[in-house]
């Protein structure tokens, strides 16, 4: 009983979710410490150090009874075919623990509350981990141009046709262009949403859905039967940050959702894409924000462009994925290659190391980044050069 | 006799500037050591080191006497009301000067010889140190789309009306939208030919060029009657990239002349801006290319994007212009505030220092790269640290 991934388990961490909203720090602490089971006797109880999660628990505890609302659930996603995937199945898709180490500075409860979800409920018969195992999101406003339309879908579509699974959420706009490109290709696609599976929203999407959860998967971390209210949109966005290798963002308006969703894949240190636009177009202020505000955002013009980010940074910058040591290994071997060919006095350009380890000056500024905050080189406007030993 | 802004310095730069093409690496050397007198009477006696300038100045001599074709120029350049600006002089822009550093790694001789203009032939009232002062360069594709010409326009007037001088080249697109934005505003424009100003190519373009004569300036290197050979405009970007506080490009082709001038401006360390479009666009490929290769290359979208580069950082990326220390001690005295809010020990991000100095996120960025090619901090992935003492 209470062991991770038995039916407590489940039922906690459902009950857990609807508790208090997904992502929330103190739930997902005690939730580490003491197992689904436990906390949730341990909320139920009203043994809650965290004032506004006391308030929250309370306030939801007189709408139902938890394990009654989680049992339901349950029963319901049995019915049209949904599932509940914890932890401690096989299916989970480990890149979302990533989200246990975020933190953002700015303030309010939404970027306080980032920690990683506590299951997910998922409608499609594609095992979730591996859906989005090699998965790349694409965001973007939902007042999309053609302009914005045809890119994503033209992205959509060349990542699906090389296998890559798009993510995104339901949205009309961006969103759907996305789902569109890759079923067009006969892709996997999956739609992050903010409601339950069951009643995915917006209803004028509904073909597209019905064709998503056919071929690709229809995911939330809410159960069955939820409400999209506004707020779980932001809330949502953090898992499409998380779960996939990197985020391309398309058209944006200044501060909006998709820009949001930035924030938490720079944060997390993913492959951060943005594709320019006209710069006399609304759409694509955001875009052009993020280009400006962040040195690490990555301008992005095609699918292969994107493929350069994903498919080799985001390799070793993702955690590392359960018992997989492959990564890290081969992120050693180039930068030992750089390391080797940074002369022993004096110093060299980033240029002419690429030249002597027969590498693109792209990777060896990537592997300099690492072997500097490994502190084994240091740069300067005159080059690089070795670090001073022992220091 | 042979003092330089005497008669002879100026004839003799005139000749050299004929006998090979501007920005001869040897014959600027030679210059800089014996004065350009000295200078012409070696080269026209036959005592010419570099093999190549040896047979350019065999050529040239059979063509004509350098002397005599100088003397000529200058005569025909008083009758246009044209003058010879030689570094003596008060009205020298000294930021040419910078291309004395200037060390590209890629081959061939339009690489090797970017030393600086030996003289400047002027065409206009304005002196021209003072138009190039305050001068931003807006360069792009001479097939530009209407969006490309609306945005330079937008920009060339924005830049004229905030009182600076925008400085471009003479050709059909971008260069154009650029002059006749500026003289829309009543501002001020500077030409920058690669032939004679007394026959500024192209003719189509002969209404605007009469305009920016009379409120402007067109200057050029080569003499009054020059030819523009297509070599000569890859010689001549260099000039617009070192003469301005900084270049905007705003549409450009793949590997093209405007993509040229900004590798020039790049490699000078000065603002590299570059305005995005469509990423559908074979006019944007250039710009978005450019974005992509180097970081340093600055994404802009309006004229507030521009200032903020050229306004507070051009003025120390710049050389220090002759007798002004002002540039430095203001450097200084932002530097000293940033290292200042370096912790003495443990590491704080650049956001955290941002806000203890007060200043914004760009600007400690800027500090943070002078301060640690100063060797005064250290950048690792977790923060700023203050760089080990003695080491």
């Amino acid at each position: 009983m209470g062991e991770p991934g038995s039916h407590a388990d489940r039922i906690a961490r459902a009950a857990l979710t609807w508790l208090a909203e997904p992502g929330n720090r103190a739930v997902w602490t005690l939730v580490q410490r003491a197992g689904a089971p436990a906390t949730l006797h341990r909320l139920l109880a009203g043994d809650i150090p965290d004032r506004f999660l006391r308030s929250t628990v309370a306030a939801r505890s007189a709408a139902g009874d938890a394990r009654q609302v989680a049992e339901t659930a349950l029963r319901e996603a049995g019915r049209i075919g949904a599932r509940l995937v914890v932890p401690a199945d096989d299916e989970w898709p480990a890149r979302v623990d990533a989200l246990a180490q975020l933190e953002i500075d700015s303030g309010g409860r939404v970027n306080r509350d980032t920690r990683p979800p506590l299951c997910f409920w998922v409608r499609g018969e594609l095992p979730l981990g591996s859906a989005l195992d090699r998965s790349v999101a694409i965001v973007g406003a939902r007042a999309s141009t053609g302009y914005g339309d045809h890119v994503t879908r033209e992205l959509a579509y060349g990542l699906a046709e090389r296998g890559w699974t798009v993510t995104s959420g339901g949205a009309f706009g961006i969103d759907a262009a996305a789902h569109q490109g890759a079923l067009a290709a006969g892709g996997r696609t999956v739609s992050v949403l903010a409601c339950g599976v069951d009643r995915p929203y917006p209803a004028g999407n509904s073909t597209m859905f019905a064709g998503i959860a056919e071929r690709g998967l229809l995911i939330s971390e809410w159960p069955p039967g939820s409400e999209p209210f506004k707020h779980r949109f932001l809330i949502r966005n953090r898992v499409i940050a998380a779960a996939t290798a990197g985020t391309v963002m398309v058209e944006a308006a200044a501060r909006s959702g998709a820009t949001q969703t930035m924030s938490r894949v720079l944060a997390l240190g993913r492959p951060a894409m943005v594709v320019p636009g006209p710069v006399t177009s609304a759409m694509s202020v955001g875009c052009h924000e993020v280009l400006r505000a962040h040195p690490q955002a990555r301008l992005v013009t095609s699918v292969a462009d994107v493929l350069e980010e994903v498919g080799r940074i985001g390799e070793y910058l993702e955690p590392a994925p359960r018992g997989a040591e492959r990564a890290h290994d081969r992120l050693d071997e180039e930068s030992a290659l750089v390391l080797e060919v940074v002369p022993g006095r004096g110093v060299a350009t980033p240029e002419e190391l690429a030249a002597r380890a027969r590498l693109d000056l792209r990777t060896v500024l990537r592997r300099l980044s690492l072997l500097e905050a490994a502190g084994l080189v240091v740069r300067t406007e005159a080059g690089v050069a070795l670090a001073p030993r022992g220091g």
